[in-house]
């Protein structure tokens, strides 16, 4: 029964990424049917999004979901999008680790190259059946219908079926079908509504499984500022990368090398590193050695430079996520929001954005909500940074009970982390990883917001309290009122309308100093 | 700036599996220079301790860890194993997902093909340096010195320097050096502890970058026995690996397909569950159509069959596992540990283990030490099935303090995990997924030896208030003598002395029961 390095060696084999997913799918978050359902909606519509904003198209999404037969659901998602070109459709769904997003240093919903192939890989494993897509990219194009599958041992597509079809899509769009092991649960909703409360420039119409139809109607009539490209920090470098940049340069001279592959760099801040790492900055950056590419990376990691450029970000924006609020939960007593400005995580730039709605009629319980890149996340909570922050925060000094860091009151707090690369803690992307930098940020944010929870909390018990003086009063205002009169030796009805005009004037005091405090 | 389906469509591109990696290193436990050190020196010595034990050598293994320059360090790790044939040594550094113990189900250490090659990843990312390896299999064999490095952009091993070298490994083995940036803790010697409690039959020696010199010797000359493989289990299977394996197998008929190619099936359940699935048990298993499948797996599914076997894993043992606690804690007060019976999940045996150490002299705090697969996890405990089920425990039941469910008690929890498939949050390994049937197994387990820390706790009170009581009787002693021996009229040595006889008998007594208690 032992072994020898020979035998051994004989079972050596390579794995393929659709092999190792197939068997780690709950790292993709499919780990339970109620989940995948969700996963399986929510990779189809951060496509759908992301690929309108790319082609500044206002987004009208159609999601619908359909029990085929016990547990087993097809999942539609449709859009008006860009569509896809013929020959890139097997590839975008049939094959992991492949897309446009992973190279680009912007924020952007997808950036793993992981999004809706995993989801026609779950569909594969569980029901066998070839995920169905339609896209035509514009009016004088055709409509390109395709059944895919995966070769999970190569990580490449299997085209089942390929056709032209007429009158399935207007002038231009993407439509998904997936058939999968699922169980619908709420959430769904939930997710598509926190999708909107971020996206409200997009339009989501939802078919529910129990045959019910959701609207979300578009709220803002224009995208959001698009996101740039960014060019590498030189803060977040690293020896690997830099070695490759260097190698693949087409810049003559360090110099120029420095100016023209990261942001951040200007002349004089390059030749300021140059200085630093004691190399000349006329080298050719082909011909830098490594001993030299260790001293470089030590100077423009320690260099003063600028911050990255932040228009790679695309933040929802202090009084539109306010106004998305207002909009979802409507009759809510108090509302606010805050976005921070940008910090810089390892050369990466990013900006939390937090908001507070308090409703003591509506609400019976705490929620936390959750957005990275404009997407929802609904899953793993408890490992996730922005729970993290929450609980570090001490309520009790903005006068809300918590237990365990959570608060007990009737509120949501939103924290969206918005970042040219956000640090999931895998590839289901429900978790942001808890690096100190952003956890300090979030907690900022969310403190800020908290602050004018409790200010407008304290005016709340202040009016209270007054209100229960002037009850009192009024109690006690006949006796009263006759005592002053006695004393003044004024008619009762002067001394009345006097009393009446004071207290009156009083309330509307407090009630605006409540208005400029929201 | 607004971009068409084809603009799209030019930035859509391939990446692999180790430029992902490369990018979110923080998934492989790589996100900050402490965790990397650790990292790079656990998975060296899982490999070695998985190769020795597949070879049947009891091991030794040499860790040594030097700070060639500020946050620079080399980690060599030394083993006795069966060595590495010199053409899979590329591969099996510089290659990830790739490995013998992806397609096994069995209890390993390693079990998804992204092990040292990640470690090989990040030191190449970090300091551009190869990995330095010598490897033997046997006297008569040469030592092959190789170093490498990973071509991210193909996954593939990139060969730098390759030759046979005299007098470096005695017999056979592989040494593996590999420089990285890290920063050193003492963690790293926590880990080597923990790794060494698992697996008492190693001989651990490790030279920290301080100059010590720290050795952990062998307790057991034996190895545990071997896990076997074993086949898939039917309550485990999916739809597309089922249609896989029905393509591939070489039985005839559908039949003699269960029973070869499964667990826990034999004649009469196979054809249970042909009958179940209205499939004629002599069909062709080439033949069969994807609706057939359906059926069969449902069948397969909801038959009663046996559960699967467990010599595919590896428990420590219930009188192993309080072995080594007694030998790395000489003077615990109490030490219980427990092997818990077998329970299945999706098809995957596995088994929990618990234990606990009580010391109120030399613990100041508590731990909890967490164990899968023999091997220690040292993150992301929050987020782990075992401190979820820890949580969970009503520990006051047991007559032990707590604070949002970690005890507050001078003494260490031990759980270990053993599966032929531990379903890890993230592929860094260090925390297991929050299945419920596992946690409702770990808690199983906790309580079991929470019980037993219990007993002893109530009878070191109740000897403690004995001791108390003694005591007040020792203080008016002369008094209650006199009384005695005034009243029975007998001298007072007499009445002392059957008095102090009393008192003694009785403390033996107590002591007694504590013993059987334990």
């Amino acid at each position: 029964m032992n072994k020898t390095a020979e035998e051994l060696a004989k079972e050596q084999k390579e794995i393929s990424i659709s092999e190792f997913f197939e068997k780690n799918k709950h790292l993709l978050g499919f780990d339970n049917p109620v989940k995948a359902l969700l996963m399986a909606v929510k990779e189809a519509v951060d496509n759908s999004l992301d690929a309108c904003q790319e082609a500044g198209v206002l987004p009208d999404i159609v999601v619908k979901i359909k029990e085929i037969k016990e547990d087993v659901y097809v999942v539609r998602v449709e859009d008006n999008g860009p569509g896809i070109v013929k020959e890139q459709i097997p590839k975008v769904f049939g094959k992991l680790l492949y897309g446009s997003k992973f190279h680009k240093i912007k924020q952007n919903r997808g950036q793993q190259g992981l999004g809706i192939s995993t989801t026609v890989l779950y569909s594969q494993i569980t029901t066998g059946k070839p995920a169905r897509i339609w896209s035509r990219t514009g009016e004088n194009k055709p409509t390109y219908y395709f059944e895919i599958h995966i070769d999970t041992q190569k990580n490449e597509p299997i085209i089942l079926k390929e056709e032209k079809q007429e009158d399935v899509i207007k002038d231009h769009g993407t439509i998904v079908e997936i058939t999968l092991v699922g169980k619908y649960r709420k959430q769904i909703e939930k997710y598509l509504e926190q999708t909107y409360l971020a996206n409200s420039f997009a339009d989501i119409t939802f078919y529910s499984p129990k045959g019910e139809k959701i609207k979300f109607k578009r709220a803002v009539e224009q995208l959001p500022k698009k996101p740039k490209e960014m060019k590498p920090h030189p803060h977040g470098v690293e020896f690997w990368t830099l070695l490759k940049m260097l190698s693949q340069t087409k810049s003559k001279t360090l110099e120029s090398f420095l100016i023209n592959e990261f942001s951040s760099i200007g002349t004089k801040s390059a030749k300021e590193i140059c200085k630093m790492a004691r190399l000349d900055p006329d080298l050719n950056p082909a011909k830098i050695t490594k001993e030299q590419i260790e001293k470089l990376l030590k100077a423009m990691q320690n260099a003063k430079v600028q911050r990255p450029p932040l228009d790679c970000l695309s933040p929802i924006g202090e009084e539109e996520l306010k106004k998305s609020l207002k909009r979802i939960y409507k009759d809510a007593e108090f509302i606010t929001a805050v976005t921070r400005k940008p910090e810089v995580y390892r050369g990466f730039p990013f900006i939390i954005e937090a908001g507070i709605v308090y409703d003591s009629k509506n609400f019976t319980e705490f929620e936390l909500i959750r957005l990275a890149n404009r997407v929802p996340l609904l899953y793993q909570a408890g490992a996730c940074a922005i729970t993290e922050a929450m609980k570090e925060i001490d309520w009790r000094r903005y006068g809300i009970d918590s237990s365990q860091g959570v608060p007990q009151a009737p509120m949501k707090l939103v924290v969206h982390v918005c970042s040219a690369w956000v640090p999931f803690i895998s590839e289901s992307k429900n978790a942001i990883a808890s690096y100190p930098e952003i956890i300090r940020e979030i907690k900022l944010g969310i403190q800020k917001v908290a602050r004018r929870l409790s200010v407008y909390l304290s005016g709340k018990r202040r009016e209270y309290q007054q209100r229960k003086k002037i009850e009192m009063f009024y109690r006690y205002a006949p006796e009263v009122i006759e005592s002053l009169s006695k004393l003044t030796n004024k008619p009762i009805e002067e001394v009345k309308e006097k009393v009446e005009a004071l207290i009156s004037s009083k309330i509307l005091k407090d009630s605006e100093e409540k208005e400029q405090t929201t």
